[in-house]
């Protein structure tokens, strides 16, 4: 009796395996997990020219609409004006704190009855925890509380890194400075 | 005989087994399938300000060449236009179709002997079928009948998903208005 | 004595592959490989509009910051300038040699006190080897020797790929023409 349960066992076996076999040669579009893999909190602080502040600025208004200029935010909720930046980024919500890195790349005020942006930067770090490049691009409905926009890629210590981040404004002083908190959450980290 | 059969029926599990799991330690560039886990059908609608109609328009252009000005897309296939646009989005070819979100970002014509163009933008959605950002970049040769362009990224229903999207100009009147059809694949779905 | 061994094995059987088909199931941020699945090496080649060069340009200042204009590169290490570029890809570092696509896109200047960029471009290649498009994003420190950005997505032959892209400055011509070259890494090819 014990001898002929031996085959049996084995014929078990033999089916779990396959199926696991199965499974693993037939690639599904796996779940993948939900907790990130790595995590960052930062600010950057945007000083926008506005004619008078050469010295200080961190960004310029470069595109506006045919009834904007380049020194003043444009009328219709910035409709159309077109913002490069190369802003500090700090680990804490104080502009006068050492930059662990710069924000650099643009946004585009792209709505006339409300204020939302287009994001298209790169965090580019460098200090003794982080050195290489984070890319992002995305929608930004300021009104919001919280927006969520894509990390698209990574160089350096974030080699292929992709994520979402949800981006805060922290504060504003006018139309001329504004700083944002940015909570980046990498889920794929190679 | 039979007693001497069981060792061998193992040991060619062994192997087999063995080669499955260094298959599934060691990492390889595996073939991923090319069925989307997801489509979507979308339709948005264009229309370029130009001096005259204000209170109807979805866009602006907010960059020109030295030749170009802001009320008329300049000459050589507009080249040098860079157009920012808040446009809605419907899930059929009709403008005056209840929006279920807004395609918001910008777009840059960007050779002189025909028409093409740069794009990057985000579907922002807000319906009962869906809610969340799809990102896009890529180039769009406007005289082909189909161009396919990169969904990088995306929030919300559409967390960490890529793909790619067929954009069709589905009708344009004159240089004031088009109508883009984009089929969206997403083969990454988490 | 021999009987009594077979069950013994078949249970280290099930203790491994039972740690096989869990580690499996649960998905773990998986060690990917470091070696590129696929890689390219090109060049492109910039001529920037003056005002004197329309036969000869590929691309045109179309955004400036307020002290600027449309034919010559901003002061301030040309703090605010939106190139849209539509250039010939080379397969060596010749302008002359046969172009196997365009780099269509834009870059801007985006610093005060050196050279760096922000760069939003596409391949567009179609040549007897590759049919397709490769969608760029990243910061372009310029004063560095090689520079890393990301490739967000592909189509075509570069369906879903997705990689980083050393950039290096093969040669340049007061500010007018530059030839950068390209070496792009693909880690995840489809």
């Amino acid at each position: 009796m014990t001898r002929s349960r031996t085959p049996n066992i084995l014929t078990l076996f033999c089916i779990f395996f396959f199926l696991i076999s199965v499974s693993s040669t037939h690639p599904m579009p796996r779940k993948k997990p939900y907790n990130p893999c790595k995590t960052l909190v930062l600010y950057f602080h945007d000083v926008i020219y506005n004619g008078q502040n050469a010295g200080n600025a961190t960004s310029a208004i470069v595109g506006a609409p045919q009834w904007g200029n380049y020194t003043i935010l444009a009328s219709q909720f910035h409709f159309g004006n077109v913002v490069v930046f190369d802003d500090p980024i700090t680990l804490d919500n104080n502009f006068h704190s050492k930059p662990v890195g710069r924000a650099q790349g643009m946004y585009m005020y792209d709505t006339k009855n409300t204020y939302t942006a287009w994001l298209g930067f790169s965090f580019v770090l460098n200090s003794t925890d982080s050195q290489g490049s984070i890319n992002f691009i995305g929608a930004d409905p300021l009104m919001n509380k919280t927006r969520d926009i894509s990390v698209v890629g990574g160089t350096g210590d974030f080699f292929m890194h992709r994520g979402v981040a949800t981006v805060m404004t922290d504060a504003f002083e006018g139309e001329v400075y504004f700083r944002l908190r940015v909570d980046i959450k990498f889920y794929e980290c190679w």
